[in-house]
């Protein structure tokens, strides 16, 4: 399986009057460990525009577990599921310090062009990034 | 069915280098329109309090449809979703200004005393507030 | 003097661990008067883009007097100070609902072509403008 | 002098649709280089509230010099300006990869208790670290 983890901590502006992370940042969480995972594996939004194409985003899902607070190390692990459509889908979980799991994420990416156009079969790009991690 | 409708306007800051809005913002959206719902039928983050509650968010999901751009104008209509459990539940319809939905939302609460400890049956508050709009 | 007053609310979101507006937000607030400034008297961003023109943000400057806080209605004042250099300049006072000043602020913008070029005199947007206005 | 620099990386999410990051986010960097100096020097928020205090901003500035963009690795400069009144005065230097200048930023903060009443006088805790490092 394609992973990678990585480590982050808790700025004192994520932070709410209930003292703990709001709801909202964790999708920058999951933006970050999508990008670590994509700058390891070479497809990062970068690569995926030096491509000339855009990945934006169809749906995302957070499911929250246990809160985190200001200062908190926390660490991220992005998981790529491979699926047979033109599509990039991640798992994500979170973990606090003491490796305790604090929440789950999903996103899922599709592919266009420069114009919008959506691709329905995968790309040129997306294809050989398959074969060049044996997912094809 | 309880719902409430409510408009707002893309920021600048909201989008990105797509010229799009980031996908993360959308959540401020849901919870603008949550919050819209709960003042118009007393529950939101104030009267929640007021009751020595808390309602952290449990689960978030954004699906995304078709991309907002900085200065558009647009509605959230916020829907109750009535469940037994001891839960808020809340879907949310994203519409640009020609009617167009744009994306779809979902958020569910639990209720906690300040001390963050679980309600597994209705907080006193939340059952009269059931009571109060016909669902018990 | 060119004048503007918009109305905002205090989201959660924008609350830190204190109860009260995270400083950095009061730069979004600012962006929002200045915005419905520049629809009133036709020198928002778009209209600027339109022009061919952007303005960036060259120096920007809050003094914080007093807390906002959850759900606290405000006012901004946004005052446009004319300048002999190609130059925006804007002041900006915000009120909390008791009429109280709550922060002051300032921004200076310049204008450069789509290359990033600045324009050390006044752009022929800019020029019109100022006509319109009675300021030259 | 006292200094503290840190290293950054701009996310995706912090940019515009003019491909550089937004103005307001350069807050957000500030305090980052403000907490790493007060993690290495024992001025950090959570120093101060430990010490039953409270630092609100008072006054933020920020001098734009040279966009950054989505990937750009940066480091910030921040430096302690002693003073003689009951203040945290900092001054920031945000530099790029070639070491060019891109922005600079001061930041005041003053002590409160914890109703937020101002200490016109150094508190306890802050006259302590001024003779710790040897400022006193």
């Amino acid at each position: 399986m394609l992973t990678h983890t990585s480590k982050f901590r808790v700025r004192f502006n994520e932070t709410d009057p209930l003292g703990i992370v709001w709801h909202g940042h964790y999708v920058t969480y999951l933006e970050d460990g999508r990008e670590a995972f994509g700058e390891e594996f070479g497809i990062s939004y970068k690569d995926i525009q030096h491509a000339g194409l855009f990945a934006p985003i169809v749906k995302c899902t957070v499911d929250y577990k246990f809160p985190l607070k200001h200062g908190d190390w926390a660490r991220i692990e992005t998981n790529y599921v491979d699926e047979m459509a033109s599509k990039l889908h991640f798992t994500y979980k979170i973990f606090n310090e003491e490796g305790k799991l604090v929440a789950t994420g999903e996103t899922i990416q599709v592919f266009t062009d420069q114009k919008g156009e959506l691709f329905l079969s995968y790309p040129p790009f997306f294809e050989e990034w398959k074969r060049k991690n044996q997912l094809l």
